[in-house]
Parts: structure tokens; sequence; C-alpha cells
């Protein structure tokens, strides 16, 4: 049976605000690897940065219909997810719904499908992340769902979860476990800034990083030439 | 036998100026959800825009030499189609053959294949749509034809038709359906207008489109929470 | 048995100076189209244009390891040249080992795999060519092999052989051949200079090029219409 | 507007079966390397070899109502050519729809899309080509065309042109050239096979097909080693 | 932290008896079309039929050391399921791998990169359904995690769930919903195998779906050629 | 300048003949996994297993006409191996081609391109590894080399290395290197039919390996439930 979620518990706007400078490579590292969509996620234009809580959106081959079910969902800072139940490239997204979009403060979508109206969405600074850019638009016949867990680009994706998007593609953080990332990346960002200081002064990630002895362990051997190995 | 077909009947000029403003997905939707070329076909450079004439060339893999035969065809305001007959990403297209169609004032090149001196192409604002960019040339062995219809990144061309491409992808019109097809993009244009100032001010598509009652026969249900479902 | 060799013969800096304005398509064409990267390899900005020996490195499926030890293999104008031994599409660069490398002088890289923090590396204007853009980190547990013959995207690669990347792609130049090919690239570049001002003057390649009669002995023949074929 | 063509012209019957023994590779060479269906279309079991014309049908991405449509109009002896108006992988088509077709007499199926039921269609023997497997199944909300001319993986379709498939892949036949080709093939089939006898008794291509004067000279060169190039 | 767990629940033995003979397109409709992994996975050999509970086995790209602690926690009758961290193509497993697996009663595996030893796993009669056949073997460096619920080619997969592999692909169905599935598949079978006799006897989709009505309610018009319509 | 190369040093015959049981992942293993092609490369019919030296053959894209120069250069036990300078996956190969290679006692081809008239070169016993079937045929205008080195779906093959191919795809390995490589096998054949029978008798990788402690010290916990992690 078809469902809107209409009650989700969202990451807490204080938390969101920690990972507006957070990149998803360093978002991605912080929490184990884990929750990255397919790198074929592409931002429709660059820069574009974003973080914020997921609002789902479980849509049918070629169909749009429940996008305006979800658009009633969304609050201020939200992120709208959408994955088609089977592969589709058609363009479920154009300007007349980020319009709808951008009036109830949504900040960006994320799509594993297509959008249109590029230009348009770039001029409006409208940030997307999705599978493609096609003119093919779509029917509006069958319910699907708003706000249940689903798989977008291979990620699983819970409603209220933090979505992280940037130049780089697309994480998503567990809602239960945003802080702990938060706290990890303050550890990071703070201990990359100070390697970044040794790496322009002209270190090298071999003495950083103290791996000399380890390669040797590990069997490679330095040789003038080829023909010496 | 090949042939090059030197009196094509091309869509009216004056017909062309009314797509100037049109969007490829907008005069997709028009036309009734047919024409499109597939969603590989993406510019050289953004923005990009343009809407003309097709005169449509058919190379053997690999092999340019029939875009020499195709320039001499073309007008000012032509848009040069290229397909080869069999799958190819080798670069047909490079800043000689641009200027060439530039100085003949034609406004643009779509080609199933790839291009390169893309560069250059982009500092002497000629635009292309294409399937890849390959810095790989071509040979001059095989002859080809010139303006015979043909079927280019899976959409029927035939020479004088109206092509229209931007941010979005590629479009072709009948050249017998373009009055019509641009009496339906007005009109559409007018409507989506009205509509954009309704979401601009907060109203919902579920509203706009009076889609409640209808999801409810479909039978989506709202509830607070997934328990509930 | 992993090696990493520190003798490499490079490309002398005064013949690295003569490719400074040849484009890859030019490079290509004037060494008998040999040794152009996969078409997939592509700037992760634009416009973007080097020219400098190949540092290689080879690194296992989601290893970045061997980057580190490659590094101080570089000297400046030194282009890094990664690959995989097998297909992967992880991030294995990122802002940091940008900072290393920017630091010895090396002016850009070129790996058959994915990179990361593109934003920050747009920023630096340290340039990148490569098969995907990837959060996905990399591991360090399994050594490699710098500056051994490698094939990258498609191409072999033997460290100190020239490598030149614009817009369109990625070439390599063999180290013993890059005096004969810039020789060639000064006089096409002459050659193709004296025909585009041709070309701009409204002159057709089927005149320029003197093509006519070998089209005709090939069978193209103009018809009026189609139904006169 | 949405149609059913009741009344299409076939490919005549006697003119089928001169395309019994037909391979899909000589048919193409036959026709002037034209009519080639792109070649991800691959049969779901080998060997698998038909000829017939065409009914063609027209659907929307992940909707397959309009098949039951097509059904109807199909005679003993067609074949059945689907094509969705975007990309889609779906399986619009599994035992059911066979079962159906087969009591007709229809002898097999050209689907761009995906089908379903691959191990009972193999089982009954009913030959099906198609760009994927897929058990997502379709809706049935949105209706199509049925005989209309269609382009199906590339390939421009109408209704009663002859469809040729082998191990090979799908080639289409115009019907009113149909004959012409079959004379070709037959002329063709002949000289291969007085060829075929002369390479099974060892004589070379360069022989065969007089080949060696015109290799030197384009400038092929033998030399007994790489170092005497 | 990675971690192996020992104690997962699976679905009842005698559940899954009763998708002996149920077909992946079959329970994924009678489970509301969901559950179905990306088509891309096919199975090394056909015919191959196989149902039973997951083991599931997260594993680093290029990095196969997990599979042998997921041998260890799989019992006769089991599934196991393998899913990298990020994409890749690997043999992550082969015939020593398999011999193993059948020692302990596993009936085949799914998973979502590559294998090796084909022609020996089809010997043996061991199913497996994978991403791609690949050589290229692995290294043992990286712990990964034996029984969480993990994403395998776009499904969400729980340890201890039902998983149904045929020649059309792999479906997964929630442990908790096997039972309500398999009524579904009961009735659906049932209702199919009415239908296959009256399509065998030359009924119509149209009318044994009654569709004729709802086709002409929705704009079908019957023309007997395309100038009419 | 495009040459022949007439008098290519091939592995020896008894050297050959050590490969004849050896399969692909095998033989990349006792290399230290080197030499493997991509894996798209694929056999039109299984099972399919040969071991001989490479005879090269260098090709434009669209262009076969080297072939029948290669053909020449071939000797019994052979395999010829076809690259083209530019991707492509038109069918350069067929069964005339098939016949007369046959006839010189050529055991196979690989080919990073397509092939056709698969049907007949199964029923002929003729092994083929390509990129892709297709019925698209060639030209015969452009000359390029045979028995020069060249990347073949991303692996440098040298005239004379051998072929290694069977269902899991095709490796190299270099002339010099391949005594080696077969005590190597031989080593790895006995050892692993050790461990196969340790395997079918039940016992774990784990400790077939001794891999439990290794485990342990890299961080992996065994919990008995998630909860517990």
């Amino acid at each position: 049976m078809p469902v809107c979620v209409t009650d989700i518990e969202r990451v807490a706007p204080a938390l969101v605000q920690r990972f507006d400078g957070a990149e998803v490579a360093t978002t991605h590292e912080c929490q184990g690897r884990k929750g990255l969509l397919a790198p074929y996620m592409s931002p429709i234009y660059r820069p574009a940065k974003i973080a914020g809580p997921a609002v789902t959106c479980s849509v049918a081959p070629g169909d749009n219909w429940m996008l305006h079910v979800a658009v009633e969902q969304c609050q201020p800072g939200d992120v709208l997810v959408v994955a088609p139940t089977s592969p589709c490239d058609d363009g479920y997204f154009g300007d007349l719904l980020a319009t709808s979009l951008k009036a109830r403060g949504v900040i960006g979508l994320i799509i594993d499908a297509g959008v249109r109206d590029t230009a348009t969405l770039t001029e409006m600074g409208f940030p997307v992340w999705s599978k493609s850019i096609h003119s093919q638009g779509c029917v509006k016949e069958t319910v699907g769902n708003v706000n249940i867990p689903l798989v977008c680009a291979g990620a699983l994706i819970n409603p209220g979860d933090l979505i992280v998007a940037d130049a780089d593609g697309v994480v998503v953080v567990r809602r239960e476990e945003a802080a702990d990332v938060a706290d990890k990346i303050d550890t990071r960002v703070a201990n990359e800034e100070a390697k970044r200081l040794r790496f322009e002064a002209g270190e090298l990630g071999l003495d950083v990083y103290d791996m000399r002895q380890r390669l040797a362990d590990k069997g490679l051997r330095y040789v003038k030439t080829l023909q010496d190995a």
C-alpha cells in the first residue's frame, strides 16, 4: 500500500550546521567509509555544496506524480531525495518543481534519475545532483511512497538522515550518528590542516606518515634502473 | 549509391524564429513527447541554445570525408546534423571545419560521435552537441550521403526539419509540424508562467493541479509514522 | 618484486617547451595517430593544458599507498601518471597529495581511476585528468611499482615519455620521438593557419583540399531531390 | 493522439521465405550496410534465427499496456517489434504474452527494452532479441501506438518491413527493397561459397581478392624485424 | 569496528521450500515490485535456480579476505551474498572457495563484483550470479563485516532474508514477509495458469483482462491507415 | 610508415604445451597479477580454451584490410590478436576469415572489437574472444601494422608472446617469462590440489590459511547480534 509518512524525525538543525563546511570525502572517511552514493551522481553546476535532512520519495519509472506529494512534506533546510523503483533516466524534475521547492525553503535535490530545465535551475541557483540530464518528461499515473527508507544510487537513506553533497558527490549520514561524525570531522580537519602545512613546506608523505620502514617490510626495493630490478 | 541532395525544403525562417526562446523540454512536451535525441548528447560548453533547419550527413565510422561535402550544402542559420552508420566515438570535427561552417553562417553542430579542439570551439563560440570528446582523427576514404533522412542518437531526422538544442539536449521537430508546435509552445509557456507565480507564492502542486482526490482514489494513505502503515 | 626506479631519463626541458602551445589533437596527428589515451579521461576543470615528462605509478585497485612513493621521485615540471592493475573508480587522490605534488613543482596528474576534493583542486589550480570523480578513499596495504612502463587508459607509457593533456584528452609521445613530433607540429600548425584563413574567407574544404574529382571517382552523385537518386 | 493502425502492407510471404537461410551480416551487406539495429540487441538463447514482417508497437517507459493491443494486430509469421519512447530496461514481456503471441503464430519478438521469464521462453522455443533481461514488471496506464514507423535500437522500422534476426543481431529490410536484397543475397552467397572453397584449400585473401599491389601502393612495407622499419 | 555476527535469524526452511518453484519475476510482483537486484546481475550458467536464506558479507574493493570469515557462518541451504563497499569487478571468488562452500552445503553465491574459474564452477554445478567474470584476483589485507545489513546491486539485504535467483536475476524477500509473499505467489500462479490456458486457446489479453473500454477512454483510436489518423 | 614484420620470435612449442591445462586465473596469479586483458573480452561460445603465440595486427577503426595481411604471417598453433587504433565495435571478422585462419592451423582469435557470423564460427569450432558481436562490416581502405607491439583491451602484447584464453578471459605471458611462469603454475596447481582436498573434507580457509590471529589483530570481532557490536 502506498503511503506518505508525515511525521519524521530530522537530524537537528544545530547538528546540520556543523556539516556546513564539511566535504563529502571527509564526511565519508569520518564515518568509516560508508554511506557514499554511486559516483555517477553529479551536480548540474559547480561549485555547489549542501547539507540537510532528507525527505525521501520512491517513484515508479517514468512517473513523477509523487514528487508533488513529497513537496508538501518538506520544510526549510530539507533536501529532497528521489529514487525510482527501477533504473530510469527520464527527466522527473524541472523549473516549476524547483520553484515550488525553493518557495518552501528546500535547499537541493538528490535524484537517481534525470532532470531537465538545467539552464534555468542554474540561473535560479537551485542545486541538483542527478544520474542524468534528460528532457524526456514523466507521466502522473502511479502512486509511490514518501518518507520511507529507500536505496538511492546504491546507498540506503532513511527519512531524516543527513545528506551532504558537493563537487565530489553525495553521502548520507545516519541521523543517530551525525553528532559522532561531526566530532570526528572536527578532529580530522584540524589534523589535515597541520599536515597540509608540512606538505606545503615540502615534506613528503613518506615522512609525514612514517611509511618508509613498512614499505621496505612489504618488499619495496629502490633500484637505479629497471635493469637492476 | 551515395548521393548529395542539393534542393531540400527547409522549415521557414519566420517559423524558426518562434523557437528562439523555446526550451528543448518544452518543445518535446508540446509535440507529444517525441523527437528527443538520446540523453548522451551533450553540449561541449554551457550555456548554449540554438534553433535551425537540419542539413543531414551520414558518414562511415571513423571517416569524416562527407562533412566537407555537407558544408557546401549549408546556408546561414542551418544546423549540421551528422550520424555515423555504426557507433563511433572518433573526433570527426575540429576547429578548421568549425571555421568553415561559421564562415557560411551555420549556427551549430549535432553529431552522434566525437569532436575535438573543444577549447578552440569554445573560444570561437561555435556550439556542438556530441556523444563524446575525442582527439582521435578520421580518414577520408569512404563516401556517404548528404541530406537523406537518417537516425541520429535514436531519433529520425529529415533534412530541413527543425533542430532545437540547449543545456538539456536536442530535439527534432518535423518541418510540417513546426507551426503547430510553435502555437502549442506559446500556450504552454503562458500557462507555465501563471503556474510559476502560484508556486513562487507558496502554493502546492497538489492544489495547483488538483491532485488530492485522484491520489486518494489510487490508494495513497497518509500516516504519521511508518509503523502506522 | 615491487620496485621504485629512481634514475629515469626524461624528455629534455627544451623539448618539452616546444609542446607548450601544442594541442592534443595536433600532437596525435603529427605522430601518426598513436599514443592517445581512452576518451573517458577528462579534465576536472576547463580550460587546462599541460606538457611534461611522465613519472609513472602502478597501483593495486583501491590502494593509493604507492602515490607517496612516487611523489618523492617527481621533479619540477613532471606529470604524475597513475594506473591501477585492474579497473577501479576509487578516489586515489585529493587535496593533501596535490599540495605535496605542487610543493615539488609537479604540474598535473593523469590517473586511470578516480579523484576527490575536486572543488579544492580547482581552487588550487592543480589540473587532473581522470576516469572519474569519486569520494571513496583508498587503503594503504599493497606495494606497487614506480617508474616502470605501464598501460594507462589503453596507452603504453614509459617513465620519461612526454605527456600532453588539454580539454580534448591526453596523449603520450615517446621520449625518443619528441623532437621529430615537435618538428611535424610546427609544420602542421603553419599549414593549418594558412588553411584557416582560406576557410574564414569562405573557401570550401572541397576546393582547399581538391576533393571534388576523387569524390566523383568514388561514386558520389549530386541530385536535386532524393526522388532523383 | 494514440492510434492503432489495422491495415498494413506486409512484405509478401514468398519474399520472406527467400530470407529463411539468410544471415543478418549477409543481409546487411547486401542492402548497402544500412538497417542494422544496435549491437546491444541480443538473443535470449542461441541458436535462434527468424525472418518475418514487422508489427510495430511504441510504448511508454515502464508501461506494457500497448503490447496487448499489438497482439491482436499480429498474423501468423509476423515479428513483433517494440520500442519505448525513452530508454528503459524494464521487463515488458514474459511467458503469458509469449503464449498469446505463439497462439497467433507470431515467430519472435524484437524489443529495445527488457524481457523476463527467459527460462520459460527458452523452453517454449519463443525467440526474443532484447536490450536486457530484467524481472522488473510494467504498469498499464499509458496508451501508445501500434503500426506506426518507429526507431528501435537506432534503426527506423516501418510496419510491414522485413525483420531478419540471428545470433549476430537484428536487421530491418524495407518492404519495397526486399526483393532486390534477396537477389543480391543469392549472388553473394554463391560468390562466398566459391571463396570459401579457395580459403579451405589454403589460398590467401591477399590473392583471392588480389590485394598485394594496392597494399604496396598505400605504403605497406614488409620488413624482417621491427628494427628494419 | 569490523564485526562478524554469528547468531542470525534465518527464514524458516519450510518457508524456503515454498519458493522452490517460484520465479524471480513472480516473487517480485507478489511482494509489490520491490527487492529486485540490478539487472546486470546474471548467472554464470543457465539454467540455474535457487532459494535460500542470506549470509551477508561486506568487503573492501579488491579484497576477498572476509569471504573466508563468511564461509564459517554458513549452514546447509544458505546463499552467500557479497557486496564491495565501492564498485569493483575483480574476481573475488573461484573454485577453491566454491569447494569450501559446497562442502558446507551452501547452494549458491550472489556477488556484486566479479568471479573466476567459471568453467570449473559450471562443471561443479555451483551457481553464481555476478556483476562480471574477471580473472583479476584479490588481496587479503582489509577486514570487513559479516552478517550486517548491506546494499547489494541496489537492493537492501538483511542477513537471514530470503534470496530467490533464476535466469532472470535476483530478488530478496524480507524474512518477516516471506510467508505472506508465498501465499500471494500460490494465488498468482493458480491465476496465471488459468490465463495461460485461455491464451493458448487463442483468446486475447484485450478480452482476458477486459481492456477495450479503458483503452478507448484513454483515447486510443483504431484507424485503417496512418493517413486516417 | 605501416609495416608487416615477417620474422618474429615465438614462444617455443614445447613451452606452449605446458600451458595446455593452465587456466587464465592461475596463469595471471603465477606471473604476479599482470598481463590480464579487460574483463569485457569474452568468448563467443563456452567452453573454449587455447594457448599459443601471438601474431599481432593493428587496424584502423572500421577497417579490416590488414587482417588479410596478418593471415599470411600465421603459422599452425598461432593466435591472431587484433586491436583497433581507436575504440570500435564493428564486425571485423566472419566465417570466411575463420576458414582461412583454420586452413593455416591458427587456433583462435583475440579481438578488441566486434565479430560476426558467430553461429557459423560456433559450428566450425573456431574460438573467438571479442569485445562485442556486431554484424556491421568493415571497409578495406587503410593500411595498419602486423607484428608490432600493441595494446589490446588494456594489455601490452608483443608478437610472439604467449596468449592464454578460457571462459574467464584472456591473459598474455611475455615470451621470455613463459618458462618461469610455467614452473610456478606447476607448483601452484599441486598446492591447490592439496588444498582442494582439505576444503572438500570440510576444513575452513580460516584454518587452511591460518587466518584467525591476523584477523583478530586487524580488529575483527565476533558478536552474537548486531546490537552487541
